[in-house]
C-alpha cells in the first residue's frame, strides 16, 4: 500500500479523499500517511461484509446492505471529508461507524481475525489425522465442521497479511481464547457438567442478539448460493 | 437412556429393533445393551444432520436428504435387522454407513464435537472482553464471528452430555487442535508468512471437496431461514 501511495501521490488533486477497504487499519495509517501530500485527506475504511469468495466477480447487489462500514480517520481529519466518505458508504447501503484505528484492530481481532485463525486451524488439524480419513471428514462434515471450512476457504494471501499486520491484537485475543479453552478442557476432563452447561447457555443469547440486530447470515448466504 | 431401556424392556416384542439418534455411540451400547432382553436387536444410530435448533418443530422436509446416517451395530448383530434399519434411513433420504461405535466417536469428535467446543469457546471469550463491548461484537460479527454463534446456539443440555460421554476422543482431538494452534501462534509472533500461507492454501481444497460431495450447507440454510 505504501508503494501504491507513493506512485499516485503526485497525481492527486488538492482536497482529494484517499481511502481503502483493508481489514487492518493501524498499519494503513502508518504506511500510507507519510507517502501522501499534505493537501489530500487520508481516511482508511473497512466495510465488514463479504463471503469467502474474493475479487470483483464475488460481489453481489446486496453485499453492503445493512452491513457496517468502519472509518478510521486520523485525529486531525477534515470533518467535511469524513462526512463525504460516510455519505458514499451510506449510499451503497452500509451503516457507518467512526472509531480509532487502534480500537478497530482490536475489535476485528476478536470478531474476525481470531475466528478465521481457529477455522483454518481446525481444518488443518482434521486434514492431518491418521485414525480418521479425509473422506470421513468430508462425509460427516454436516455435524458442524463444514461451517468452519467455509471461512477456512478465504483468500490465503489476504489472510496471511492480516495476521502479519495485526499481530499484537491477534496474539492478545488468541491468548484469551486459549486460556478459556484450557478451562473447558479441564471441565471435560473432570466431568464438570455444570461448568459446561453454564457456558453453553450463556453463548445462546449472543446469537439471538445478532439475529435481532439484522447481522445474521441470511443475505450473505443468498449471495453465496448464487456464487457456488 | 439406560433408565428408559430398563422401563421398556419387558414390553418389547421378540425380534424388535431398538435404535437411537444420539451423537455419541459407544456409551449407548454400554448403557442400553445390558438393559434389553436377548431377543431384541440393539442397533445404535446417528443421523449427521440438523441445525442449531432443537425439538420436533425444528424439523423440515429435506432434513435428511443426502445426509449420512451412521449405524453402529455390535459385532454379533443380526444382518437382517441391520438391513431393515438401513432401509428405514434410506427411505428418509439418508445415505447409510456402518462402522464400529468407537470409530464413530473418534470421527465425530473431530467433525462435530471439537468444532462445537471451539465455537462455544470463542463466543464465551468474546463475551468477556473489557476493551471490546458486546454491542461491538454483535455489530461487526459479519467478519466471521457470526458463523460461530450459530453453532454456539445449540442445545446446552445435549452438548453438555456429548462432552461428558465422549470425553476421551474429544480430549485427544482437542490436544491436537491446541498443538496446531500453538504452532500458528508462533508463526504469527515470528512473522513467518510462508507457514501461514501454506496452511491457508491447503485448507481451501477441503471446502471444495465438501461442496463436490454435496455436503455444503445450502439445504440446511434453507431450512434454517424458514425457522428464523
Amino acid at each position: 500500500m505504501a508503494a501504491v501511495a507513493a506512485q499516485m501521490a503526485s497525481e492527486l488533486k488538492a482536497g482529494a479523499i484517499v481511502t481503502d477497504v483493508g481489514s487492518v487499519k493501524g498499519c494503513v495509517l502508518k504506511a500510507v500517511g507519510p507517502e501522501l501530500p499534505d493537501n489530500v485527506h487520508l481516511i482508511p475504511g473497512h466495510p465488514v461484509a463479504g463471503t469467502e469468495q474474493s475479487g470483483p466477480a464475488a460481489g453481489f447487489a446486496s453485499l453492503f446492505d445493512d452491513r457496517w462500514c468502519i472509518l478510521t480517520p486520523p485525529k486531525d481529519a477534515d470533518e467535511i471529508a469524513v462526512a463525504s466518505l460516510e455519505a458514499f458508504w451510506t449510499a451503497l447501503g452500509s451503516r457507518v461507524e467512526i472509531m480509532e484505528a487502534e480500537h478497530h484492530d482490536l475489535v476485528l481481532a476478536i470478531t474476525s481475525h481470531v475466528p478465521h485463525l481457529i477455522a483454518y486451524n481446525i481444518v488443518g488439524t482434521a486434514n492431518d489425522m491418521e485414525a480418521v480419513t479425509q473422506s470421513e471428514v468430508i462425509k460427516y462434515s454436516a455435524g458442524g465442521f463444514r461451517d468452519f471450512t467455509r471461512i477456512a476457504a478465504s483468500d490465503p494471501t489476504m489472510w496471511r497479511d492480516v495476521f502479519l499486520n495485526n499481530k499484537d491484537a491477534v496474539l492478545e485475543m488468541l491468548g484469551r481464547f486459549s486460556e478459556d479453552l484450557t478451562a473447558l478442557q479441564r471441565a471435560i476432563r473432570w466431568g464438570d457438567g455444570d461448568a459446561l452447561f453454564n457456558l453453553f447457555s450463556h453463548t445462546r443469547d449472543i446469537r439471538r442478539r445478532i439475529i435481532d440486530a439484522g447481522q445474521d447470515d441470511a443475505e450473505a448466504d443468498f449471495g453465496r448460493t448464487h456464487e457456488d
